[in-house]
């Protein structure tokens, strides 16, 4: 008995590399992920939590997965944020020069975006003057000059950083925390160099947290040229811009996450969850953020019924809802997952956009992440080329809070990824076939190998 | 002095990977590789070998080179391939039911590109029969059926390959190989099933390489669309085909290799060779092929001027004539590399496209890989998991040949690659300007390990 469990307990390279094999010839000749993602996104397009499309892609989903064979598709209800951008916003402003002979710009228009869960400026457009901020230091320096301003934080994106993610996560503070730290000063909104690796001048979205201890203002992002060219002209003279939004936070909605399962033969109480997020930011098609996953997701299902895989445990495919701005999806399926004799054995994210698949990471034990980087010589060919103990996933986050799930997130070759996140670029043809499929094959091998072996 | 050499000969990690580190953040932040690549693309466009674009590149590659700081620019001149395309081709069929009644479809224009090197089908069009071969086994079973026919190859790129580089080198044999194979058996023309990863319809050309015992016929490709309608037609009926081609090869003629050198503070006569090549096919703008490689061949230099980094060897930038129709370019650079006391301790080629590195490989002694690949820890914090004993580049290859210098070949996460690659899209606007500076960081990088601890 021993040995059977020690056999059991470690990978057969050869008999596994060949199924893997099979798994990945699947997805990369015969893989639905890409047409999929073409559905979602020209059909249905972007599916911010609450809107009309948010609806139509829960049922695209549900209905896919059927497709798709799972033995069971249903619907887990949640609440979720519902916010509304309302009508296009409007930005101006005009240069007035404070060195020598007194000249002033005409008003010139800026592209800007409300940052998501935002307040608006109502009606009435919002005029003030601009107080460049470049980083929070900063701001404590000058926080005597923020009443009445609209204050402008300029903090760039650090390309030095060559995970673009750590790049990210970096600089999002001045989105997510500016609001907030400039109304505490009185300022009367915020806007925000966008969080953007791209030289292109597009606004990126994504939420703002405000502070319950202060005002909360409106909130805005501006596009990188956009921003560089708000400085330059801040250096000899000053800006008084113009704001306008109509976006607003309705009463939270219903959505659900959207479930599928193939029953497992062996052990149908013990899940492996695989998922991403079916909301998406209103701009663009959300089609790396997170169409991508999803269809991943999904795969992970047309793959293992095509190829007649039977788990030993239940394959549990979750297209998550209201990931971008609530997280309701997420902490909802948490709530339930420790329900009944249901023991979940890990839980997979993929939310980094259908880039090439580069790692994956996540919360583990030492003992789980042992016999998770031992599989690295079944991945590498297929481009993994490491797992780390850190990493994981928003949706699947809570898991791991509640009950110690290990969490595993795909890491993508993420260069390209911030160019086009929460922006209108983030479109299909933006999304390379041969890419997606190959992260769909990664994640289908990932779970064969768990499926096996345990984790 | 046993000790200094010891010391010398193994890499310092600390040293090294501060040193790295300042290489990619020069690269990232003011690597000017990108925006030199949008005046190759915009400002010149495609450039294949004796073009006048291709002089124009010359100008521009020399220029470049001599205001990024190189103590040496200069020119070797070589003959080179002078392939005209002329006017744009003529592709057409019909097709005829064999099946019940007779029916027939109006002329159905399809999109092709010759072959390079091809010849044309002069002034008057071609017309004849179409004969579909999938493969080279299938053409000697049917050889008796090929004369007086348009012989159709549609072997498929086998998407199943990872790395989509081996996928090519399966599938390109019969744009290479095909036409005079065909023609052995008197097929008047030929038509490949584009080599292509992409699901788009465009066609890529490419070189066809004529064997002199069979006649020279128009080699023509289309896309993989069109390949599989003609396909599909041809299981009910016939396909005669029009085909119309004005392309020519006329006398070789002058062009030059762009050198520019940073000469090596302590053995100016060993050198250190990277290098990409200048000319492209004359559709797009070569800007993945390999209008990247030149600029992160010329990067080098930018970073090792603006870092003040002095080589011990001399390094030497060379953007080669010729290499997709000829290698006019690499077989005179490697012809003039043994003369006087040059020795070469390596050659470095970037001609995988622009995408993030990956992976350097290339021919080399036991030896010296055992102190490659001992480098890995270096460079795997900027995207290359693997250092390996096969790859190389068509430019470099020569080197190698004459002299057994040790070759490197940068490949990259090509995923995309053979989307676009001799075809239309390969433009400016396909390639990331992260993706781009990363590889020139890392090229940078094992260029400074090359020089300071040999090979």
């Amino acid at each position: 008995m021993a040995l059977t469990i020690c056999v059991q307990a470690t990978a057969q390279p050869n008999v596994d590399s060949i199924y893997i094999k099979k798994i990945a010839n699947h997805a990369l000749i015969q893989g639905k992920a890409y047409t999929q993602l073409r559905v979602l996104c020209k059909q249905i397009g972007h599916r911010l939590s609450g809107s009309p499309a948010m609806y139509k892609a829960e049922a695209w989903g549900s209905a896919t997965l059927a497709q798709y064979g799972a033995d069971t598709v249903y619907t887990q209800p949640c609440q979720v944020t519902h916010w509304v951008r309302g009508a296009k916003e409007n930005g101006s402003y005009k240069w007035i020069s404070q060195q020598g002979e007194t000249v002033q710009t005409a008003e010139k228009n800026i592209d800007i975006l409300s940052l998501g869960n935002a307040v608006g400026t109502g009606a009435q457009a919002l005029k003030a003057d601009v107080l460049l901020i470049n980083n929070f230091e900063e701001l404590e320096a000058k926080k005597d000059q923020a009443k009445g301003k609209i204050v402008f934080f300029n903090y760039a994106f650090d390309q030095t950083y060559i995970r673009t993610s750590t790049g990210y996560g970096n600089a999002v503070t001045y989105r997510t925390q500016g609001a907030s730290k400039a109304a505490k000063y009185g300022a009367v909104a915020s806007i925000v160099r966008s969080v953007s690796t791209s030289p292109d001048n597009n606004p990126h979205t994504g939420t703002v947290k405000y502070n319950d201890s202060f005002a909360k203002i409106p909130a805005f992002a501006v596009g990188v040229q956009d921003a560089d060219n708000m400085a330059q002209l801040l250096k000899t003279g000053k800006l008084i811009v113009t704001l306008q939004s109509s976006c607003a936070t309705l009463p939270d909605t219903l959505a659900h996450n959207i479930i599928a399962e193939i029953r497992g033969a062996k052990n149908p109480n013990n899940i492996i969850t695989i998922g991403g997020h079916l909301d998406s930011w209103d701009v663009g098609e959300g089609a790396q953020d997170d169409g991508a996953g999803v269809v991943q997701s999904m795969e992970v299902i047309n793959i293992l019924k095509s190829i007649g895989y039977t788990p030993n445990n239940t394959i549990r495919v979750v297209l998550f809802a209201n990931e971008e701005n609530g997280l309701g999806g997420g902490n909802m399926y948490a709530s339930q997952a420790g329900k009944g004799n249901q023991m979940h054995i890990a839980a997979i994210e993929t939310d980094a956009g259908g880039y090439s698949p580069r790692k994956f990471g996540g919360s583990k034990s030492d003992v789980q992440y042992a016999k998770f980087k031992a599989w690295l010589p079944l991945l590498f060919p297929y481009g993994i080329d490491e797992l780390t103990q850190s990493g994981g996933g928003a949706d699947i986050g809570p898991l791991y809070t509640l009950y110690k799930t290990p969490t595993i997130g795909l890491q993508t070759d993420g260069q390209r990824y911030f160019d086009l996140h929460h922006s209108k670029t983030d479109v299909y043809e933006n999304v390379n076939k041969r890419e997606l499929h190959l992260g769909a094959a990664t994640i289908t091998a990932l779970v064969y190998l768990i499926d096996k072996y345990g984790l």
